[in-house]
């Protein structure tokens, strides 16, 4: 009598290897879900990958933080890390690879090669003021797509902008992927989950429970028949500012084209980059009249 | 007695039929080559799907006059076509199939997705005097990839540095597609097969053999011990200028990163880029020592 064998998860690091390991997947015409990520996962990546276990044969999930998509005055060196971690948590929602390159493999010496969504996807929220910030997520999106060669992938409401930018991307560059936006997972106070969160002091983490409870305030607005932009980033900011939480931005825009409104009309992103202490967080609700 | 039974080409113009087309060759466990052209085919495009045809077991070459390839005074509206007589071309050589997509179906509306490959191998050469032309080239080849899924696609030596650059993107981009550059396929008087030729007058398709014969006398001076770039410019130069041959450039780059160069030493692509009257040819040897 052994002990009873468990699936293991396993861990690859090289393009080659996970390209033939999806490719035989492939040739015995079975499925593959795929949920990138930057790692230090919370339940909202763990929601994704228990998404694509539902809905396909093999499931994929990436490790990479990826330097293409960071200013140079961001917080790339210490985007928080725990690999460890993060494989017991994929392990026990049953993920079976994770994909997990080296830059140096992602980004060999030489690499020149770059994917731009343009207009007004990108010009906007956090595109204008994160230059390059979506050039290199498309990038990496792109990158691995190509690798793992999924039938579907999953993404989080929670960037919003991103999810967009992303579909956008792989309409136009006729991928064969599925991409598929869950909703924002959020703790128990509303605040959105994220792998910034672990840079909150206990104080700034209570605080930041303000940014969930401003877009609350918007959809009660919408609700009770408020249709003016103004009116409702006012409100907004009024309440932000109570708390001394600086915006990035407070905007109302087009949920598929993120073009700026004026009335709330149609399906509507309202959303928020705000400053908790020197963490920057994003939350987003979406309206419809 | 019926007549024999011919396999005919069949000709496929939507992104979709042509995706479901690879995707049964390959649940067949078959492999696919790809022949991009813009049409008007010659020598040059029929050696390519002849070389698809013996290595794969399905070929399909692609007619698309890419808009995003052209700058805004270039000869787009009168880049030449006959589709007919292509088809008629492609059948011959025994293409399976023809993807012939309408710009519509590439580019739909709202389409803002580009792909770039940054630096030294499109700063140079023609990407310096055609701005956004490799732009062009990389985004609608990775999305006629991305559509024809092939194992291996097929590009002539003629353009270069085009080639250099697909060569660069695919490997960036970790394209499943393995890139294959064959030879310049050239008239018996040496002038390199381009649909552009088409727009020579007699007079000019004379004059135009200066072009070859400039880049003939260069490989000779390089056999003669000739190391310096200059003089060898030099000597081309005053070919080029003997038959009233303008210039865009004569150049001496590394074959493999377009670097300029000073000396012949290794690998060297010599280029040129004239004009013929109002037609704009391209040529290139390599040399090696």
């Amino acid at each position: 009598m052994g002990r009873p064998i468990l699936k293991v998860m396993i861990t690859i690091t090289t393009i080659k290897d996970m390209r033939d390991y999806s490719a035989e997947v492939r040739r015995n015409g079975k499925t593959i879900g795929f949920v990138p990520t930057m790692g230090y996962l919370h339940e909202g990546h763990l929601g994704l990958v228990r998404e694509s276990v539902l809905t396909s044969f093999r499931t994929v999930a990436s490790i990479f933080v990826n330097p293409a998509q960071f200013g140079p005055n961001e917080d790339l060196d210490k985007y928080p890390r725990n690999t460890e971690k993060d494989k017991e948590l994929l392990e026990g929602v049953k993920a079976d690879v994770l994909f997990f390159p080296s830059v140096r493999e992602m980004y060999p010496e030489g690499y020149s090669t770059y994917v731009t969504v343009e207009g007004a996807l990108t010009d906007t929220l956090c595109g204008a003021l994160r230059p390059g910030h979506f050039r290199g997520v498309a990038t990496v999106v792109l990158k691995l797509l190509n690798i793992v060669d999924p039938d579907r992938a999953f993404f989080g409401q929670k960037d919003a902008q991103q999810a967009i930018v992303i579909k956008r991307m792989a309409k136009d560059l006729d991928l064969r992927a599925d991409i598929r936006v869950m909703p924002i997972i959020r703790d128990e106070d509303g605040l959105a989950m994220s792998s910034r969160n672990v840079y909150l002091s206990p104080i700034e983490r209570a605080k930041a429970t303000v940014i969930y409870k401003s877009l609350s305030a918007a959809v009660d607005l919408v609700k009770k028949g408020e249709r003016s932009v103004r009116e409702i980033k006012l409100a907004m900011s009024a309440m932000l500012e109570a708390e001394g939480v600086r915006t990035d931005y407070i905007a109302a825009v087009g949920a598929d084209d993120l073009r700026p409104v004026e009335k709330i009309k149609g399906r509507t992103l309202i959303a928020v980059a705000a400053w908790v202490g020197s963490t920057r967080l994003i939350d987003n609700v979406i309206v419809e009249r």
